[in-house]
């Protein structure tokens, strides 16, 4: 899913994660952890988590253990997070508003630049200390700035023609929220949030018990037939 | 990850992406799609789609392919979306607004019947035809009214407390957009939203080049000194 990739999803996906525990782990003062405690911790194995890290080159020491700080910093450079990034925002709605004003994201070295929004009655309103621009002036704004991230929090219908304006302008990533699957340039990375899919996969969860139950006595009634 | 499933994570995650692109195809007027064409659309193989869906007691006739609607709606019957679900969000920010206005929830049977806040300045304003009510009454409204899912769309720090506070009260399950672990009942299913896990894949994409090539810069230094 995730094309172009050297390194399979699954991985990719779960190296945000050993950030989160790890820089909770730091939080909370923890200076060294096996990788049988962080299994357990992540609901992992201790042997998964030492493939994960391997596919990067290898870290740590057998036998030892893991330096808490060291191996959160080691995870933050292969996640690219040792560096900057500056981010542009089209829509100005709750979505957009939620990633201006994530704080987090400040820590980790994502400022948001500019946000665009093309209602009247947004544009010059302020959202975390930046004024809301008309979108009209976004393609203008990025031959004039450089950005490295442009999210985009428009409604589906919108979103294609932000998309084209961005990476036309130079923009080569996209962090896109609109549901509708954008056509890209091929070397525009862009990972898509589907907010749907985490609620469908919740619901999953309260009626698996009940589907299983409804399968079984389907299966148990085609036996019953035969 | 999703503690108790009977069926993998990763088969899990990919079914709400089966039941977008299905949606899609039955609004493009799509009326059969074989497993190898679908695959294709989704950038999996034929022979993982037949898989996943098998895992669910089967679907479709050899040879034939799906109807598209047919397994629309079989997925959705999966994903426990053939029910509505009454859904209460505490916590009237941008989060909390984005869930209460996304207009796809409200198609597949999601009803938010209250939103709570804390801050006098939001308590009493409308979002999406709700009074915003204040968070004190959260337990009091829980006990005269039921629901079935509860968002958690407020501050880390005060996450834990609304969380004990719906799940005392009858709430089953919890989607949970807080930074933050929750401590939950074993019967209360949760599923977290961690926004910044999205741009952390989005940016391990853009320096997995570099990684790599860093990777084996050091690895052939390795090899120098050997």
């Amino acid at each position: 899913m995730f094309y172009r990739t050297r390194v399979s999803d699954a991985v990719i996906r779960r190296l945000p994660m050993y950030y989160r525990h790890l820089k909770e782990l730091e939080k909370a003062g923890v200076e060294k952890i096996s990788s049988k405690e962080l299994g357990k911790k992540m609901k992992f194995t201790a042997s998964q988590i030492r493939q994960d890290i391997n596919c990067f080159g290898g870290f740590g020491q057998q036998g030892y253990g893991y330096h808490v700080s060291d191996l959160r910093k080691h995870i933050g450079d292969i996640l690219g997070l040792e560096r900057s990034y500056r981010v542009v925002i089209a829509g100005a709605g709750n979505i957009g508003g939620a990633v201006a004003n994530y704080e987090g994201f400040i820590q980790e070295g994502f400022k948001v630049v500019a946000i665009f929004d093309k209602d009247p009655k947004v544009i010059g309103t302020q959202i975390h200390g930046l004024t809301v621009k008309n979108v009209s002036g976004l393609s203008a704004w990025l031959k004039d700035n450089t950005a490295d991230i442009g999210v985009i929090a428009v409604p589906a219908g919108n979103a294609q023609a932000i998309a084209d304006c961005m990476t036309k302008n130079g923009i080569k990533a996209i962090w896109n929220f609109a549901p509708v699957d954008l056509v890209l340039p091929e070397n525009v990375f862009c990972n898509h949030v589907h907010l749907s899919d985490s609620l469908h996969i919740l619901t999953y969860m309260m009626n698996e018990d009940q589907l299983f139950q409804r399968i079984e006595e389907r299966n148990h009634g085609s036996d019953v037939r035969i």
